[in-house]
């Protein structure tokens, strides 16, 4: 089974992600076949199509063959045996995905691909009643929004066949996107683990008073995140140890240990209502002031232009 | 003291550090008194400016004027008189630094703001000895490489004067920089800490065999660290609860929560030979075929666009 010979993609749910799925699907050439049962689900996915059409980086579709290939279908089984592979993007509900699976794997045909963008729960829990062939079924998870970042987390269950894997991998590349495979499932998967471990030390800088909102959120975005952009911690700590990783680890490896001791003493206490309290009242000084729309449309444009800089490198 | 009026830096070491700042300050049009006691420091600075000039963001001085304002000087003292401002960049050893501090402190007219490149050494624990105007001492941590990288912090220990975390403040702002104030002195500052938090998952990650060191890294650099690079952990907390950090907090925190649960109990053991050996061959997989020199380069090309990109929104 070859990416290439993928032309036909159902997407089940068109909320926030599955939208701009179908949006990625559509700039790149591709059938989409799309289901959602929410009332007015399909003039908001039209609405979200026209919106956000221009900012896909390298789409293949022109303007008008872009919508031409999208088909909305109240219910999906008929078409089950056109498809070449289902993106599924329902809601995070572990009986609702349970029922779902086992019904698409009892209805689409065997070689079809079935990844699903969870985020949150791991494929080996709701492919428990696929009785079929679950081998064929993964997490596809996005970094929002698909249709901008390269990112897709492949995360297989402990029976997924490896065939898959790879095939979901090149079926990504083949759109530009960047996939990476999570070996084994573990919670919050790889991106939302990085991106909490910095939330935990952000907030407890905060809470504790060592620095504003405002100006953590400027460390980020004006030191740490423009390096990250470019190089992972790994990469980032081989060229501080002059292209050597074990080099770095034997020379600043004390004071990395020293610092994340002082943040164990100091962590943030999620669990406490005082301690979340005082931190939104402390971010509020300053998120409340900002204009959030504005800064939304701002990131768009950023991320798209950071993104097409970045393939030409 | 306005920012206005410094025209004349001292900048005592030329290390990476030091020649970074060095470049800075002459791409800015100020007069630079520079001193280091390494053999040959004095011409390998020379080659560092000639090689990196073209990169500075907003030059102001001409490729003529550059280096006509450059001073290298064996002994600094004659010329303290001189100095609207001084950036230190010598040895993080604390006897040594005691000492400078001290000498400079003694020699150097009060108004001077003394500031220290030191990332690792609290300024309260080097100006013990300063018997003048301690007041004027402060941190002025830069991330590397200083010339590219807008991120300075500032990091006044406690009897450090107000005026002079303004007056620092304002001085990098007027180079282009974007300073944050580190308002209680705290190990690792904050970019270092939060790079801590990021390292020590990043390692368990690989060391368990969760992830590739390649695709982890590719985690950061095709997801999380594009968003970073626009909003910081705050912002993108916020826009994720709809512009609302507390929504964010009440529907993502327990989430959140499950996961740095999960990342307490696989935490990555820093203290041990073994869990090291095994990071080390890991990513060694990846890293010892790359091109380090060219990886390098792409680097300063792409940070060079990103940052002229950035002030443009």
């Amino acid at each position: 089974m070859a990416s290439t010979s993928i032309k036909t993609v159902g997407v089940i749910g068109t909320g926030i992600i599955g939208a701009s799925w179908t949006a990625l699907f559509l700039a790149k050439g591709l059938r989409v076949i799309v289901t959602d049962p929410a009332p007015g689900a399909e003039s908001k996915l039209h609405e979200y199509l026209k919106k956000n059409y221009l900012a896909i980086p390298n789409k293949i579709a022109t303007p008008e063959k872009y919508l031409k290939n999208l088909t909305f279908v109240k219910d999906i089984d008929p078409y089950l045996g056109e498809l070449d592979l289902i993106q599924e993007n329902g809601p995070e509900r572990l009986d609702f995905k349970r029922r779902l699976f086992a019904h698409l794997d009892a209805h689409t045909p065997e070689h079809v691909l079935i990844a699903s963008s969870s985020s949150g729960l791991p494929s080996s829990e709701f492919v428990t009643d696929c009785e079929r062939k679950a081998s064929r079924i993964l997490i596809g998870h996005p970094f929002n929004p698909p249709h901008l970042i390269p990112l897709v987390e492949v995360v297989p269950h402990p029976k997924t066949g490896d065939a898959y894997v790879t095939a979901a991998c090149e079926f990504y590349r083949s759109l530009g996107k960047d996939p990476v495979v999570v070996k084994k499932e573990t919670p919050g998967f790889i991106a939302n683990r990085l991106q909490a471990a910095v939330c935990a030390e952000a907030y407890s800088l905060i809470f504790r008073g060592i620095i504003s909102a405002e100006d953590l959120d400027k460390t980020m975005t004006s030191g740490l995140g423009l390096r990250w952009a470019f190089s992972g911690p790994v990469m980032t700590n081989s060229l501080g140890g002059g292209g050597d990783f074990g080099h770095f680890m034997d020379h600043l490896g004390p004071a990395l240990k020293s610092w994340l001791d002082d943040m164990q003493k100091h962590q943030f206490d999620m669990g406490s209502m005082t301690e979340k309290e005082t931190l939104k009242g402390k971010v509020d000084e300053w998120v409340s002031h900002v204009d959030i729309e504005k800064t939304e449309k701002d990131r768009d444009t950023f991320l798209t232009g950071l993104i097409s800089a970045r393939s030409e490198i």
